[in-house]
């Protein structure tokens, strides 16, 4: 029978469970709706639910090993859900006890949705064989994921890693998190979309986005845009670049990793961001640190990564187990 | 026969030599001057010298189980220092190298003076039992030393740990390094007499600062302007405390560590520099690590933890043999 995880990916809209194997092939999928309410007492017993239905699909063909959870402020330490800004559900949710009291999995493992897409990283994708190395998923947030001497940082509280609320400017940007100026109201969807806003103020040139108001304006719209040649939106990728190479020289100051993984919608732009954001994070470095840390773009398949990223979550803890 | 260490502090102007035993207390002290011109090898024979001179005058009271060395930009996986600003010597010195060659001690190694503060905090201080906690020393300059999961972070290159050279301001003061705007720049010695100059002319307020030139200004000065109520000086310590609590944020959000030390000449004006620097951060710190992170002064004494911490190296390093 083969070795198998389930990985749940706990999402503001959906969540997605998949059974995937050691070698990371996707052998079920299913999803339920995450937005339920402020009570997430019913939430929980759908996806008890379907954790159920799913497993016993399989049942005969694999033997599954455990279940790995990614979410937003998701706490590796207490298995909680705390105080998730994209979440309905209010304060903590202590989601690893209640599957546990279900179920009999060796391991129940739960930790925020960027540490989850790091370790995918490190046991499927580009990050195999790695210590050090930093995950950045750019999408309608920015989230990271610290690996320092193969090992995941979750630091004192089970909340290291929260990059995109480094500050850029104190003097900036409103961010959701209520304060000001973090990096992810500048590289994010959301935060190129605000960039494009403030350089129709700001430029002269004549542009497509003009055209658009604020709520039609999507990331895959200035993209677009960009690869026609629009000065605005070129723009826009160039600056984005900047503030997140800036924010990233100052993280390979602190961990010194040999590459940094992006991943996420922005991430998609290719070149338009990879490129400013090499340029501008070499230029911003310590010069000891020069030339050394690669840039790369996640191997993981963009739909797939949530659910096999947290299935993973599964093969490094039973990793923990043995090693002790 | 006592289990003892001998700790090695490469400065500036001099090399400081300890025997300390495994509990901490200095058995023998030495030193010779760092500054004998761009090669190094006179100063390595000197240095080659100084240990043998030391370790045969404690011979049949201790047993040596090994050399610790901290240096300004020392490497610990290649045991160099590579490109030190504030030494003479020009390129890479191959430290540990040469003193294998002379000396069979079972540890020999070297790394760079913020991170050795680090483990003699771990080994000899306040740290003592903590798994994440970061090493910040305010001197002429800033360094920083990260630990996680109990362990140093080195990073992929030996060089992780550079906090003093996060950017604050990438428009800001001209930095050593070559850049603008770093955090040493603010929250050093030489930072806040900046910031005492830029306050001279931005301020009107009577001060007894007003009467000394930059080249004897000394941050003792303002240190003492400041107990005695001068205006420039305390708004010189509000602002460096601005400055650092905005960055030692941003590193809470990196490693999430369960304390934050600080040591070092500026460390030591105490309430003055503690207490804005603890607001700052909190105020600028992501509301889930918000009054989690202690902020403490380095338990090391003042005038000996250069060495403490380069000779607890060596313990650190025996563990990490005794454990493979």
């Amino acid at each position: 029978m083969k070795k198998a995880a389930i990985g749940i990916d706990i999402g503001g809209t959906n969540t997605v469970l998949g059974v995937i194997s050691m070698d990371g092939n996707i052998i079920a999928c299913n999803s339920i709706p995450t937005k339920t309410g402020t009570d997430f007492h019913p939430y929980m017993n759908s996806l008890i639910e379907l954790i159920k239905k799913t497993a016993s699909a399989v049942k005969g063909d694999v033997d599954i090993k455990g279940i790995g959870i990614g979410a937003p402020n998701g706490n590796y330490y207490n298995g909680t859900i705390e105080f998730a800004p994209n979440l309905k559900f209010k304060g903590v949710v202590p989601v690893v006890e209640f599957l546990k009291s279900k179920f009999n999995y060796e391991v129940i493992v739960l930790t925020n949705d960027a540490n989850a897409a790091a370790i995918g990283e490190m046991i499927y994708g580009g990050a195999k064989g790695m210590e050090d190395f930093i995950m950045i998923t750019l999408g309608t947030g920015v989230g990271s994921g610290i690996v320092v001497n193969g090992e995941m940082v979750y630091g004192h509280d089970g909340f290291a890693g929260e990059i995109g609320h480094t500050i850029f400017d104190p003097n900036g940007r409103d961010c959701g998190c209520g304060r000001k100026g973090c990096l992810e109201t500048y590289a994010s969807a959301s935060g190129i979309k605000r960039t494009v806003f403030e350089l129709l103020s700001s430029m002269i040139e004549p542009s497509t986005l003009r055209a658009v108001n604020y709520n039609d304006l999507s990331a895959k719209m200035i993209d677009e845009a960009a690869r026609n040649g629009d000065k605005i939106a070129l723009e826009a990728f160039d600056y984005t670049g900047e503030v997140l190479g800036l924010k990233l020289a100052d993280a390979v100051a602190h961990t010194s990793p040999e590459a940094i993984f992006m991943f996420g919608g922005l991430a998609q732009a290719g070149d338009l961001i990879f490129k400013p954001t090499k340029y501008y994070m070499e230029e911003q470095m310590l010069s000891i640190y020069k030339n050394k840390v690669k840039l790369l773009p996640s191997e993981l398949p963009p739909g797939d990564a949530a659910i096999l990223g947290a299935s993973a979550l599964v093969w490094k803890e039973l990793k923990k187990i043995i090693s002790k």
